[in-house]
């Protein structure tokens, strides 16, 4: 099959990328290094040493004997995406090109100008050239479960069955973003519906929970080919951090109560999960919504998990809550369904002291590159002088 | 009260302009003058003779003796936007400075990325800018029924409570918009919710039906205020060209079977709404939904109070069906709740055949302008050849 990642040189489309090159499939990839960029803007850096995008898809041809196209620019330029739909031809997009924090958005008004830039008018370029181009293709677009913030009801799979005075009818989930970052995903969300039910698209939206690991198979073959790990306030998400902390001695940075509750997947799952979209694509005119995850955490739970895990390695690891820079709730009701990947048969890797440890082992390896200034919470929700200061 | 409105030189935002500075209100106009740009790009124009800004705001102050503050600009260009804002200091903003035409937004890919653009990132602009300099200013912003699209369940203004699975939320209504520019209301109304439930600002999110009618109170006393009239398939709404259609000749050009329904309101109400909306804000942190018509008809239904009327006065009047350009359900369910406006004191003005042949009296003015080119519809909401061709 021909598969087209787009952010294929970052945390998740990288590994995604060998995977499915390593299974037989005809892949290009797209980047236009923004994260590389924001990194180095921010004065930050993933802790693992990855190469530049050519010298991977060198290391993979060495490696597997299989080659990899790539295509350098960026996705809101409609005429450069345009050019590479036409080229490739595409019977699965997998769209993991966009800003991806939260953080980053809520920093300045120009931050979250950009990351709706980026991710909404990105998007809808490629519903366009979809259309035009490759109207039978499947996309395999990231979601994220914050779509739907922290209802005091059950979270059902991208749509809920109402009854409302004494009618029925099918509806899109409510969603209650979290952040400007969060809402862009959400308005993705309603144009890519639209374009399967007006153009008659196929899509699957795969709403995923916080990602934690470094490695997958593939990146595992050789060290040129493992993937990004961050830790730093703005892109690094929990477990990761929590992780990072524990072998550079930092407190785990537990943001107020710690009662914050989500689902959380490994980067494994994660590959396997847009393996199953795939290979299951939705029907023509269809937009299927995935909630991706294996298990429902808070994050507390989370830092007792690392906590026990490193003090088991040696380590003294301290729980520390910090101000919140966030606005949300700390204790809330959480349950959200995710049967739908199970059904086509996810198996689950579920996180425990082991999988902690095996982590920590392998951020061991290249602590050196920790930035300590990075870590600490700084970027407010509010109005008002970043935290700490 | 200091008023700034986003759009003043606009079909709405003009009259609405001249009601607050008729009201003893300190009131100030941005606009970027997109709207007239894009009839010329176009080759369409509106009907009545609207005069420059600048020769209209003069006109006000001979007739009037208010003077009304202007700026040209883009709201999409955040630094002046922000000069504005700081300037004005406003009180209260009433935002209808977006793209407003659905087949507008669905003619092309750039068309569609500029609606998208010019709506969403402007709106979020605007609310960095009140977060940073005006966090108390009430802002009224003009949605549009079209979010809603047609459920199944009888539509509520703005949130649905919800029991599900033994627990019970209240939470935004599900959401089905017909158009990449009823999207793109869509996405502001995420931005907005989202600005007030995490920022405290306080917000009145007009879901506005289609308006008809061309004078108001104000622009009736002195020809050089008359706001403009659009007829044609790109920014016209459905009974003003109906109403034109009428005069000149040309059939009713009702989409396919005509059983569309949707809420509509007169232009003179609109104005009032607006009134009620500032005079009664919101409170800080709520942001509030008014589904603001006053009618629900089908396109068929008007297009026979259309007939009546113009044989009234003596015009052959066909009333024809074409082929509808749109996606969407020609015969469908449709009840929207709409109270919140009643509650505040609104007056509807109702449609009748009286009405409709005022609107034709005042068109029979202007039709020697009228473009019969740009009347039928021709932007199709699949890809292919315009409709027609």
């Amino acid at each position: 099959m021909r598969v087209l990642i787009l952010g294929g040189d970052g945390y998740l489309g990288w590994p995604t990328a060998l995977r499915f090159s390593a299974g037989g499939h005809e892949v290009a990839v797209v980047d236009n290094f923004s994260r590389r960029r924001w990194h180095e803007e921010h004065g930050t850096a993933s802790l693992t040493p990855i190469r530049d995008l050519d010298e991977r898809i060198d290391a993979w041809y060495e490696v597997s004997g299989e080659h990899l196209r790539r295509y350098v620019g960026s996705i809101e330029d409609g005429d450069f995406l345009d050019g590479v739909i036409e080229e490739v031809r595409p019977e699965a997009v997998v769209h993991y090109g966009e800003q991806p924090s939260a953080p980053f958005s809520m920093m300045s008004r120009e931050r979250a100008v950009e990351t709706q830039r980026t991710n909404v008018l990105g998007t809808l370029n490629l519903l366009w050239s979809m259309r035009d181009h490759v109207p039978d293709c499947h996309l395999v677009k990231l979601g994220t479960m914050g779509e739907y913030g922290t209802p005091n009801i059950d979270i059902e799979e991208g749509f809920i069955e109402i009854e409302h005075k004494g009618r029925r009818d099918t509806l899109p989930f409510p969603k209650l973003p979290g952040s400007l970052y969060h809402c862009s995903k959400v308005h993705d969300s309603t144009n890519i519906h639209f374009a399967c039910r007006i153009w008659g698209l196929r899509a699957t939206d795969l709403n995923q929970g916080v990602v934690y690991g470094i490695d997958t198979e593939e990146t595992a073959r050789d060290e040129r080919l493992i993937t990004r790990f961050d830790y730093d306030e703005v892109f690094g998400t929990v477990l990761n951090r929590f992780c990072l902390q524990t072998v550079v001695g930092h407190p785990l940075t537990v943001y107020g109560q710690g009662g914050q509750t989500r689902g959380f997947l490994n980067i494994r799952d994660t590959i396997q999960c847009v393996e199953l979209a795939v290979e299951n694509p939705a029907e023509s005119g269809e937009y299927r919504v995935f909630n991706q995850f294996t298990e429902q955490f808070s994050v507390g739970e989370l830092a007792e998990l690392v906590r026990g895990a490193g003090e088991h390695l040696g380590y003294e690891v301290e729980v520390r809550s910090y101000e919140n820079p966030r606005v949300e709730l700390e204790s809330h009701y959480y349950n959200a369904v995710h049967t739908k990947l199970l059904d086509l048969g996810l198996k689950p890797t579920l996180l425990g002291e082991e999988l902690v440890e095996s982590m920590i082992h392998t951020i061991e390896r290249y602590k050196g590159h920790a930035i300590e200034g990075a870590i600490d919470p700084r970027t407010r929700w509010s109005p008002g002088e970043p935290v700490g200061t």
